[in-house]
């Protein structure tokens, strides 16, 4: 008789729930996206949901409604009555006996969570600390997948290291991203970061803080940098959907400058603000 | 109120089945085996519960007893009476709302399956198509962990020019591996095949492969080769648990010889069959 175990418990075969045989479970199969919300209004929601189509696209998952996605998201943060929320969702290929390739039949599955956010507020006015790990991701990392160990292992090391947040290096020994952030450096009066090239995610939150570069009169320079050359910037900073920007104290164990968010840093948290308004 | 959406179903989150909450799905944060047995007889048990110990203390999955393990599958199979079968099993770090840095108190997570295996004889008689894709995988592929999309989509890619297997080409050009086998050329009197190196799954199958070389009289080299290589071999095959040996006859639309399974690879066979007895 064919079976599974859960735990100890042993199960026919044909009475498995569905979701046991998930093909993000077994292979990371599904694409997800992580939205916020600020005072009651979902940010970005459009950007995101176009990310997603390239997501689904990119691995060919199809006959997948985008607008279908849009009122499930609409739905479920009217019902949660959350102000500031947190919206995690994602789409996996859907279930079926582990087989790398897939069948013409299979149906997606969608799975969405909203909860509070975290209060940041702490992490906003003293700033973190990171340290840098190799960066041992897939070579496809524009593709926003549910393949995340490389990240779970590089921040797992930034936590034994007190560090709130790893920076990826590459094997030509530059920076890529963050485990879960875009990744900035402020030298005098221009803003560096990695350009969007096809192992960068294309963050939403780094197209606003460019935005927020532009409008402050900071230079923009899409182009990679060294963690030498991020340890002798003026400002270092990361940013992320759930949190938007955070300054950068200490890297690699050493501080920045005097230890405290840069005063261009801060400019741009305010003016991100106002996007979000 | 704090939710999850499954399908277009909301559900406070508290009341969410954990299994929803798996870090497998969210992270791909865990990692499997695949054993088979030969009539009734489970192959190289040891040898899989030691690479599995090996991945589950890479990636930091501890407090599990390994023959607690031993105990569960040998307690299915004996239950699924199923003298060919094939044994699927993997270890989560658990389940928790997700956050990339797991908590203290997270218990693992144990799923098995046990079904028949499928009919490769067909395969095995006659041969079968292979092409080559880019490895887009990790930098960890010495861990058997559950970040399989680049191999989803690089076997994806060999399905749809009509191939069963996709070899993969790493950066430099060379050959690393199939995307679920072992890959292996011959060359008059030497067999060739990747080294085991950091980025290389230390494939069972392959040792006893290399055994039956040895026994054969076949010199095994262990370096890495390119298409073009492989493309002038007089043998090629892949190896891999579920089906052991299986001859390549086509190598990116192209016959390898004669486009018949080789004598040397005929030998491999029924000399990897003595190992199961």
């Amino acid at each position: 008789m064919e079976l599974a175990m859960i735990g100890d418990e042993i199960v026919p075969l044909g009475e498995l729930q569905s979701v046991y045989l998930d093909r993000g479970t077994y292979f990371g199969d599904g694409v997800y996206e992580v939205i916020r919300s600020y005072d009651g209004k979902i940010f970005a929601l459009d950007e995101h949901l176009k990310r997603f189509a390239d997501s689904l696209a990119a691995i060919e998952i199809t006959r997948l409604d985008i607008e279908q996605i849009r009122r499930h998201i609409c739905k479920a943060f009217e019902a949660a009555e959350i102000s500031n929320a947190k919206i995690y969702f994602h789409v996996t290929r859907g279930s079926s006996l582990r087989k790398h390739v897939w069948g013409p039949d299979i149906k997606p599955n969608f799975f969405l969570t909203i909860t509070e956010l975290e209060d940041c507020s702490q992490e906003k006015s003293q700033g973190i600390a990171v340290s840098t790990h190799p960066d041992w991701r897939w070579k496809r990392c524009d593709i926003k997948s549910l393949n995340l160990l490389a990240n779970v292992l590089a921040r797992r090391d930034a936590e034994k290291k007190g560090c709130a947040e790893a920076i990826l290096v590459n094997d030509q020994g530059y920076i890529t991203e963050g485990g879960g952030s875009a990744f900035f450096a402020i030298f005098g009066n221009y803003l560096q970061t990695s350009p969007l090239t096809v192992n960068i995610l294309p963050s939403i939150t780094r197209k606003y803080v460019l935005k927020a570069a532009n409008s402050i009169g900071l230079e923009v320079v899409e182009q990679l940098f060294t963690p030498a050359q991020a340890g002798s910037a003026d400002e270092l900073f990361i940013a992320v959907t759930t949190k938007d920007i955070i300054p950068v104290v200490s890297f690699d164990g050493k501080p920045v400058r005097d230890a405290k968010p840069g005063r261009n840093t801060k400019l741009l948290m305010k003016t991100f603000q106002d996007f979000t308004r």
